[in-house]
């Protein structure tokens, strides 16, 4: 296929940010293709084409594209990149500049094929031994951690550039497969309460109580583990600093369902958990279990949700189909997906997860000293910050005099994020970032009561890039509301496990002298 | 009248908060002229001056003063104003701060004139008592950091020696002479609720309501601000360590008065502070205030107490007799010493010390750029820790191969201290540390329910002296159940003044080798 000159010239109009308008008026309009004689592509061969030397191929609605010559083009930049070899539609959802008729034209132009039917149609796939063969598809620009159990985060710079994160780029942190459930006939259990079993279909959550959305975010203990991997090897996955993202929940009040299963005053006297079951089980069949205090579970504060949508849809297979807990402000590891069982105890979980796993040591501590049951399970997180742009590495351009550095804040309990400091000299001078609960140019989500402040803040700073400096060494570090600062450094908070990693993020950025 | 270049720069000094020393040391000392050839002002004429577009005319020891251009370097800020028109010597008395050489060379810069001799009579007829003459007796162990108002800490070493601290050595800090109230006369008034106003005599509160008791530990927000001054001047008093004591507490639950006054669901509608204010006032009559959330305030599991018993006995006058409040979890500055007034109200108090002291900064925001609206008021305070024994420069025995460590553990908010690390090089290796909850060899007080620890955690780590070590330096660390950690190092948090010190805290120690 080849490009037509007016083509160019609207590209370049576009790039240059001007001429959008002018370029969309002087175009012959072309639409994309119904019938075609393209060739068919399998989407392990558009996974193939992820650079400039093998070539950039997108997908979009079950065409094939191939956009390498475009990237140059792109007035979003580099950024194009992140969509090579996989699925358009979640960036076009997140950038919704691209909902526009000329950017579709635009992509017509490079369109060069057709994806496989079968790849088109991969969530019917056919079952397999692979207990994870019914896992759903994920898009490609994911960092993977671990294929199976699937561990993925997105991009950092991702995070920073969207309040409400994607789901399709919400992290995943699954502990074994997702189970295929089947809605018409899920049934929740709730168990432990003087009123016996409750049973409740999908259809009595959604219809028979009031339905609660609420904006958390949710982070792994493991977040920015890869940081305390660099000190002294730990055990766990390699986390970056992106397992870790927003979104809106919406379901019933796990406080109501307790109600209507009979909790009451009297319950508190002898029981102190809620235990969660997912429907995720290992090949023994053990399932994947937690729990959290029942002061939490049964707080008119503590907004903790039996969450049916995410971000205004269906709750994604990856995220709990079709229930999963949230627990607003506690470690993503007690929001348990694909809940199937509810239970009001006197103890918490007795699961691997809860008892043996995320929890924190000192970094005296090692595999041989440890003794699990001398700390307590993690459920509120402590304050927490990143940088996501710069990227580590990233070169700054020095002729634009100013650097903007970007990323996220948040801290658990509620406990609302209420400064960030950033340096640019490795922590020797302090500016305040800017704080905002919303996408740029929208107006702020109102403030939160005290103690129910679940959702991150995304923050950033221009600073004058400093004279002479051939490198900078950014940091940021957060404040809570009730003044609670990150650790300076990774080594003393290390711990066996490599959870509770909030050290001050450090990137180191070059400066490239003016040509 | 002129100012030489040595003062402008001793001025600049104590205004960059740096300098107050230095700028004493270099300035030639210039005392007051005795004799003098300037004009002599009546009184009515000093009166006129009483605002910066009037001028603002001091007097002060028969010599009158247009300290106009002081106004703005005033480390006290505007309250400076409240003198203008009359004679300094009765604020001089109350914030005893002032008695110090520089502070009337400072002043001795601004004389204009003399007040006539008939004014400077009548003023020496009115004759101002003492406002802290009926201030109680202290006990002499207390090292003090001012006297006028009465602030003084414990030697660190008795903190660790009782879990609950005796109410002699218990840390005192008063913001304004100690009120003498008659206990048989005293009302408390109630304001702010749909019922109008309630009033309750001490025997009310004694009678009409439930006696309650709780363990709680106050901290000071500028507990370790000595660290801080190290590092920069800040503004405040010169706290050591043990700006912190445990006592336990009894009176009647502000909620349960809340309630008697009217208080229901629907004042949370419209209501979010509740608003204490104290019978101690200064010379204007402003009394001390303060607010904490009404969320706190009204929460079953808030405890908030309108106390009237420390430690099993009746309230010393030093700690608020007959009543004050005690906010467990909360900054001392919000537990309001001798209780006049409570307003529920849709605004946090108006006070000084709620809207322009006890916030955080970062440590670039300096007075020249500090907006005090910017940061939220301190309520509850983060993690803290520190070594109350060997103390900082003791030298250890050798011959005795090994060390024993002490200290107190606490965290704001009710989080529970889960753990506190220790080490003895200076932060490169930890030990963990035993924690206790009652004096050695009683038995443990139960375990508080999540959200409920109110009372410090004491600790003790035994440890074998390092081989060669010449000097130890001994730190601390310590972790809370929601995991926050204490930052490593004072720079980074260092804030304009100097609250919120709660870094790593080190102590050096010589190792004496055997005879």
């Amino acid at each position: 296929h080849t490009h037509s000159p007016s083509w160019r010239y609207g590209l370049a109009g576009l790039l240059a940010g001007t001429g959008v308008v002018l370029a969309y008026d002087t175009v012959r309009v072309q639409t994309i293709e119904k019938t075609s004689s393209l060739p068919i592509f399998s989407q392990e061969e558009v996974t193939k084409h992820r650079s400039l030397q093998d070539g950039v191929w997108v997908t979009y609605k079950g065409g094939v594209y191939d956009i390498t010559e475009f990237v140059a083009m792109h007035p979003g930049g580099d950024k194009i990149l992140l969509a090579a070899g996989g699925a358009l539609e979640p960036f076009w959802a997140l950038y919704a500049v691209h909902k526009q008729e000329h950017v579709l034209e635009i992509l017509s132009e490079y369109k060069v094929g057709e994806l496989s039917a079968e790849d088109v149609k991969k969530q019917q796939a056919v079952k397999s031994s692979d207990p994870y063969s019914s896992d759903p598809e994920r898009h490609p620009v994911l960092h993977i951690n671990n294929l199976k159990p699937f561990n993925a985060e997105p991009p950092p710079e991702i995070l920073s550039d969207s309040y409400i994160t994607p789901s399709a780029f919400f992290f995943k942190r699954n502990h074994l497969p997702v189970p295929k459930v089947d809605p018409a006939s899920y049934q929740l259990s709730v168990e432990g309460l003087p009123g016996g079993v409750l049973t409740l279909s999908l259809e009595d959550l959604k219809t028979k109580f009031s339905k609660h959305t609420v904006t958390a975010t949710l982070q792994c203990a493991g977040n920015r583990r890869s940081e305390m991997n660099k000190v002294k090897q730990v055990k766990g996955l390699n986390w970056g600093i992106a397992a870790i993202s927003n979104a809106t929940w919406s379901g019933a009040k796990l406080r109501d369902v307790l109600l209507a299963a009979g909790y009451g005053p009297d319950v508190a006297k002898w029981a102190c958990h809620v235990q969660f079951e997912g429907l995720d089980k290992d090949v023994t069949g053990t399932t994947y279990g937690a729990s959290i205090p029942l002061k939490k579970a049964v707080s008119e504060e503590g907004d903790v949700l039996l969450a049916y949508e995410m971000n205004g849809e269906e709750l994604p297979a990856d995220h709990g189909f079709p229930l999963r807990v949230v627990v607003p402000g506690t470690v993503g590891a007690r929001n348990v997906k694909w809940l199937g069982k509810i239970i009001v105890s006197t103890e918490e979980s007795s699961s691997h997860w809860q008892q043996n796993d995320y929890k924190g040591f000192s970094p005296g501590t090692d595999w041989d000293t440890v003794d699990f049951k001398s700390a307590p399970a993690i459920q509120e997180l402590p304050i927490q910050s990143a940088v996501t742009t710069p990227a580590d590495g990233a070169v700054v351009d020095r002729s634009a005099e100013e650097v903007t550095v970007k990323g996220y804040a948040w801290s658990g309990g509620g406990r609302e994020v209420v400064r960030v400091d950033v340096s640019l000299d490795g922590g020797k001078t302090w500016q305040v970032a800017q704080l905002r609960t919303s996408d740029k140019g929208q107006a702020p989500e109102p403030s939160p009561p005290p103690g129910q402040a679940w959702a991150w803040k995304l923050w950033e700073v221009t600073a004058p890039l400093p004279a002479e400096a051939q490198e900078l060494e950014i940091v940021c570090k957060a404040v809570d509301n009730s003044y609670n600062m990150q650790p300076d450094t990774v080594p003393p908070i290390w711990n066996l496990r490599g959870v509770l990693s909030n050290a001050w993020h450090r990137v180191k950025s070059g400066c490239l002298a003016p040509m």
